[in-house]
């Protein structure tokens, strides 16, 4: 058994994927011992021969097994590590936990002990080793869920530790919440949004190109994420399917309540008697919600000033407008690129510090910028 | 009657609001006689004070009325105007197009050949006359609805003219169509994205603050334009109620589907007969659709490469690397600044044509910047 980073090694990772080999990779950096499993022999070599660990030699044991396989098969690879390696703490990282701890928890006896489920909140478009990077988790939040089923609580605890000490080695945040608060939790800030980005963007299919050329920021934003992989989320949504299905249901009682108001217009006019109340209802209702949404850096909602700066859009222009907010010392919180169809034009909206407002503007504005505050 | 950079003056804008007292900015600008009305004179005055133009003196005859009064009274004050000023073309700025054309026709009698409705697709979260800036029409599309029902073709042709003319003279990129399709295209492009971001966004209204810290930028882009305003939003929805029907009937009708199916996996599990073809085939059409969505400068979606960057949280740091980027005479076409909840760390992804995706990256590793390709 060895200890680098505070990581107790060797670790072995069961599905050497993005994620899998992603953590391989950082573990790696750090000098922590990686053992790979995978069923296809060819992603095992990639991830070998990309720096992400090796296979395990005839009777190695791990201290950790990290389960990082294709949601659906997560549940039995776990159980047959707790079995395989009676030793070891084992952890997976499927994006819903608490079928997958309720399948470890029937099958695996007081071994469920040394279980705790993880979702390292990371991703990418792309899958596979060949994306992997060490770099993946830096930042991101890496939830545990401890096991409610544990017997001897020590075990469980120590279990506890040492996935935490994998999280922060490989540069997340780690946050531990019961299975059942966190697949409440993604229900609605992530497998919800994606669900209805998805169907907004399926009207896209038979929409005249002429139409599609005034298609705005609006409605890049929000379609953004319908660009996901069909078989990744549709496991998904079946997984948490019990979590998802009460707001989906509202949901669709609100959109239902919004098409009626909508038919009362079309046919009686825009002065039919309670249209505007349900209309204007779901438009507030909307901007009181997306109000909640925590700022940047996991703190409440914060109000920054915004700098809109139009750029020219030629080679440096960009670069010479950064170099120049750099100079200030003006920290530059959020930022939004924008370019209207057609514009040889861009918009940038630099969130500063409301204090800093006036002072970003004056500068700017000195070296030629054409500003306006938001 | 003057005439400056392509417009035919003086220009009378009703309503010195948000548009109204834009246009007013940018037509002084360039030297164009503008005359104010308003009938709020707080509003008047403060337009007049910030360069916008001034009342009109006793007798004064616009050649061009922009009529930019709240949505639901420019019909009467277009009908107004044409009778006020029967040498003059009329337009208005409202962004629901076809029943203020068929208002207009029904009272307007042959007057109405010299009105053009028209939609300039820029606006801001903030409105007034406060909020006006001379360049919010630069590289905005904005749209021209010539009127069906003009008898004397040449006297509209000379009508459209003028508010092309205007649409140049502001910096925005005219686009000729029939009302009917405008109230097409937006209804799909922006009035249903605003009405699922809303209903999307207001399901946060009740999630717990521990949930919320979970969110992400998936759900930060979705909901982004729920932030929007009730009463502007609520007026659009029912002004153009016919063409967003059939578009939030079919998406009910599919979010119906896909609440059947969540039921259908809650009581039978993820295996049940039908559940991942409903999922997948939501995702997948999404998919399709989002893929529809023409890319920069309204061509067709082009594939620019990316190269992920990571920035360290501090002043300075994204002048220093944007400053890089600009030596290198590399142009960005596209970037996405995002951080994670709780990280002191930023990730720009900029996007470039795919050629000069190795040597953007070999000439920021050569810097020091940690990078890699996305």
């Amino acid at each position: 058994m060895t200890r680098a980073a505070g990581v107790r090694g060797p670790v072995l990772v069961v599905g050497a994927g993005l994620l899998g080999a992603s953590v391989g990779l950082a573990l790696r950096d750090l000098g922590v011992e990686v053992l790979l499993e995978d069923s296809s022999p060819a992603a095992l070599h990639l991830a070998r021969d990309i720096g992400a660990g090796r296979p395990a030699a005839a009777g190695e044991e791990p201290a950790l097994v990290l389960v990082a396989t294709p949601p659906d098969v997560v549940a039995p690879a776990v159980v047959a590590a707790l079995r395989a390696h009676p030793a070891a703490v084992v952890t997976d990282v499927a994006s819903v936990k608490g079928g997958i701890a309720a399948a470890v928890a029937a099958a695996a006896g007081d071994a469920v002990d040394r279980y705790v489920g993880s979702h390292p909140m990371a991703g990418r478009e792309r899958s596979g080793p060949a994306a992997a990077d060490a770099d993946l988790f830096q930042g991101a939040t890496w939830v545990i869920c401890p096991h409610p089923a544990a017997a001897e609580a020590a075990v469980q605890d120590a279990a506890v530790a040492e996935v935490r000490a994998l999280a922060i080695a490989v540069g997340a945040l780690p946050r531990v919440m019961p299975a059942a608060d966190h697949d409440q939790a993604v229900a609605v800030v992530s497998h919800l949004p994606q669900l209805l980005a998805s169907l907004t963007a399926a009207r896209l299919r038979e929409v005249r190109p002429e139409s599609l050329a005034l298609a705005g920021q609006g409605l890049r934003d929000v379609t953004r994420i319908a660009a996901s992989d069909p078989m990744m989320w549709s496991a998904i949504l079946a997984a948490n399917a019990a979590a998802v299905l009460p707001h989906a249901r509202a949901l669709y009682d609100a959109l239902g309540e919004v098409v009626h108001a909508l038919e009362t217009t079309s046919r009686d006019g825009v002065g039919a008697p309670g249209v505007m109340r349900v209309l204007a209802g779901a438009i507030e209702q909307g901007r009181q919600g997306v109000a909640r949404i925590p700022g940047k850096h996991g703190g409440a909602a914060r109000r920054y000033g915004e700098v809109i700066v139009f750029i020219p859009d030629k080679p440096g222009e960009l670069g010479r407008l950064f170099n120049e907010v750099g100079v200030a010392g003006i920290n530059i919180e959020d930022l939004r690129l924008e370019h209207s169809a057609g514009a040889k034009l861009g918009v940038a909206t630099l969130s500063v510090l409301p204090a800093r407002v006036a002072e970003l503007m004056a500068h700017l504005e000195a070296l030629g910028w054409r500003v306006m505050v938001s």
